[in-house]
């Protein structure tokens, strides 16, 4: 069973030290991008593979956005950021992600609660995909209590100007299920369908929303080192075109 | 009743909008670290006032960090960050803080539990305060079943290199005494006394360790905004004397 295009997060995780080689961390998304621009729903950047660069990578990071907009308008992109803070500082977040990096969708860290997420919620505009139950083995350390109350609270009191998500790992697929039933209108962002080797089929089944929507499944690393070569960009696009119609190996 | 100067942090919150005339976040984080640096016992950066500024404000931050730490050797300088994210990118994140931006300890989030944080936590000559109780009325959203589990997991576990804190917010005193009971050797940073009028008598009664240390009380914008004219520095250094003699009015 493949997955719909509509459906395709594709993750730059572009880790400096893993480029083919001549490539900059720009110029490799550059040419991702240009690459799979027509098969991916949504691009979503985690800032930790910038940030390791400091300020040069922050710029990367920030031309990036600027090249899918440009690409590709109508394509959103998720800076993976998973931010919260106090409310004063929260909304230097909001600012760095919305207004500097100019990204159409962050993702969040609900830890702090409601006041802390506010100023991220205000920007009416873009989403703001809230951790529910991530991916990681670590998730059962405080989340086992908490995930079903956090997609509860997002859905019915958080979500006043329709623009909050959920995240939730591929790589638990009954507490997905659960989550869908708690939050059923809210879009899902789903990580860990790749390398972390979740199971699509059931992310697919339990994932979407009433209307068979609301779902990106993102892959990241599988993808965009497909190949370390020359090859690098088109090898990206065949190995999401696997995706698109059944599963690959790795 | 004042704090003895071994307990103060200042928190470099410069946000740039606020900044007193001809000054740049690098200049002015300069100055008053000139005036202030025989007085703190350590300081803190928050990433987002940096971060809304783009890579302009990452490199401020990065060689902000570089300042005091030739200014002042021994001072230790906190990148709150509030990090925490799936093994390979928290890598990241760690690499960031403390190979990239040089700073000698992070906050961190612990919502994705230990392996998110595990990167950290391998650096044994850092410091990781990681969230328990924050200071913010949404704390009670969802840390209220929680931040003592925190506490105890990451005084009991999480501690094997000796080098783990907990952030508990000055603004709930009485969950501060449990946090102390429940960790009775861990290194406390308490944002919140200043702006957020944290009650800074029961913080220094519940919050130093058995040897009656262990305490970093933080205070950021009613210090280093204290004036806003050309006397800026000199202000915060007042601000910052009124603070260990007795608590200043605002």
């Amino acid at each position: 069973m493949g997955m719909a295009p509509g459906f395709l997060c594709l993750g730059l995780d572009s880790e400096a030290q893993k480029l083919p080689k001549g490539q900059t961390q720009l110029s490799f998304n550059q040419a991702i991008v240009e690459a799979t621009a027509d098969l991916a729903a949504a691009y979503k950047l985690n800032s930790a593979f910038y940030e390791a660069q400091g300020a040069k990578g922050w710029e990367a990071m920030k031309k990036t956005i600027a090249f899918i907009h440009q690409k590709s308008p109508d394509t959103k992109v998720i800076w993976d950021a998973k931010r919260g803070d106090i409310g004063n500082t929260s909304q230097q977040y909001a600012r760095a992600a919305f207004e500097e990096l100019k990204a159409d969708a962050i993702t969040l860290n609900p830890y702090m609660g409601r006041d802390a997420l506010q100023p991220f919620l205000d920007y009416k505009a873009k989403t703001c995909y809230i951790l529910c139950r991530t991916s990681n083995p670590g998730a059962k350390d405080f989340q086992d209590e908490l995930y079903l109350k956090v997609a509860q609270k997002v859905a019915q009191e958080w979500n006043q100007n329709k623009n909050c998500g959920l995240v939730v790992g591929a790589t638990y697929p009954e507490e997905l299920k659960k989550v869908r039933e708690a939050a059923p209108d809210l879009p899902l962002l789903v990580p860990g369908a790749g390398t972390q080797r979740g199971e699509l089929t059931k992310v697919l089944e339990y994932g979407r929303d009433r209307r068979g929507q609301g779902l990106l499944i993102n892959v990241s690393r599988s993808v965009i080192f497909a190949s370390n070569g020359k090859d690098f960009a088109q090898a990206a696009r065949e190995k999401i075109q696997l995706w698109l119609h059944q599963r690959p190996a790795g």
